[in-house]
């Protein structure tokens, strides 16, 4: 089975990928979060895995936006713990490091360990590709900063896990394909509602959600472009679309929006 | 004055600076967006402005996190819009142009203009870094895409303005001050408040909203790191906290929330 993501090779996605799928799945790089999409449409891969949220940077808003506009249906959860890595090219020691290439935000993340040993951060435009760079230059003052897939994948050095400042840094991934999943005893389902910009719209469309007694796990709002009076909200929802209280409540919504869209149901990801 | 952003010189917070400040302002860039609320507290910088939101890529969460666990108070709204310009080294023809450098996301919004004129896209970390290194490097076959202000900074030349694919790209900052704004005709108040993971917590604590007939511009929700049965909500409402209706509806809301943060009042951005 192939399953698309956006990055390099070693990127934290293809993490995610190997803890839901195994290993016997063929990871397929590609540079932007629409070509996932373009990648499971033609059918050069199966199955699609992009970030949905972090809980340090917050919302991938981009990725809801894509399973709105396009066919694919959301069909799996992964919750993915982010353990930056201090890497080098091998045999270098961690006294010898004076510069330290990542993405701007694992900088950020890692400031206080970079700090306390005098190494200079430097930003690059990816976590993975910094590896990828850093073994072509073979730099022996240099780490980057990225997953432990990313060190595997390029045969380097692991000097130091887990060198993050806050341990509750979690990525959330939703996995995409042709249909959504059969109903399990645990699911979530993803919705996009627009409802007219007016005084409590919102307050009316989430009463059919809460008068069904059913819990919401996430809610954003994103005006629509080119519309100003009206906006669209992505929310999900804990129980699968084919759940008699979920089919009532996503009637009810239907009467107070002026759209609805069922993004998918999957089983929610295990810690 | 000084202002304080996050990024290079040149970037477009410092655009977005120029047009709500005017040319009179020093603006500061610092690496990180907490360093932008440090410069302010230390008394560095008079004022910061950080980004929150683009209408392509969604919100930048973290500022909003940062003006929740910080004292600064959210004090004016900017809106800008992105436009993405194609900057060579003074000289350089737009037929010698192959290569061209950005942040990964400019990249991707201009990405029909450049596949139309076969110029190949490479990853940089910033948008206005990609012009500075540019510059330093005096290549003569390569761009960068940036802000007109990242042209301007550096001594570029701006080869062609407004690349990006959608005209729809918009980015809006939060000015941040020791204090908040004295009240005008047009205003908006930013609040974070936190309700129990339970069916139903949020509609009832958007009722208090929308039975105060108050118009709700955003929402969005994040987990509260390590007590996974608590919400945060980041909303953003018409009206100045020294309103009658607000106050009103912001006594009623902190019955229903475990706590209720008034993150500032400003004037609406003008359009």
């Amino acid at each position: 089975m192939r399953v698309a993501f956006q990055g390099e090779a070693g990127a934290y996605s293809e993490e995610a990928i190997i803890k839901h799928f195994g290993r016997s799945v063929e990871p397929v790089p590609r540079p932007y979060f629409r070509d996932v999409f373009d990648a499971v449409e033609s059918g050069e891969a199966d199955l699609g895995l992009v970030p949905v949220e972090n809980s340090i940077e917050g919302s991938i808003v981009r990725n809801y936006d894509l399973l709105n506009e396009r066919t694919l249906k959301a069909r799996g959860e992964v919750v993915l713990r982010v353990v930056h890595c201090l890497i080098v090219n091998p045999g270098v020691r961690i006294e010898d490091v004076r510069k330290v290439y990542s993405h701007p935000q694992a900088l950020g993340q890692c400031r206080a360990y970079l700090e306390e040993r005098g190494m200079e951060a430097i930003s690059a435009y990816d976590t993975a590709g910094s590896v990828k760079m850093l073994k072509a230059t073979g730099a022996v003052d240099t780490a980057a900063i990225a997953s432990g897939r990313a060190a595997e994948v390029y045969g380097m050095e692991v000097l130091a896990r887990g060198i993050e400042t806050h341990a509750q840094n979690y990525t959330r991934f939703l996995v995409v394909g042709h249909e959504d999943h059969s109903p399990t005893s645990d699911d979530k389902t993803s919705i996009v509602f627009i409802v007219d910009h007016r005084p409590g719209t919102l307050h009316m469309a989430l009463g059919s959600i809460a008068g069904n007694d059913i819990n919401l796990t996430k809610i954003e709002s994103r005006p629509l472009l080119g519309k100003p009076w009206e906006y669209v909200f992505f929310i999900d929802i804990q129980g699968h679309r084919e759940d008699a209280k979920i089919h009532k409540a996503l009637t009810e919504l239907g009467r107070s929006c002026r759209s609805v869209k069922i993004l998918g149901s999957y089983p929610t990801a295990k810690p």
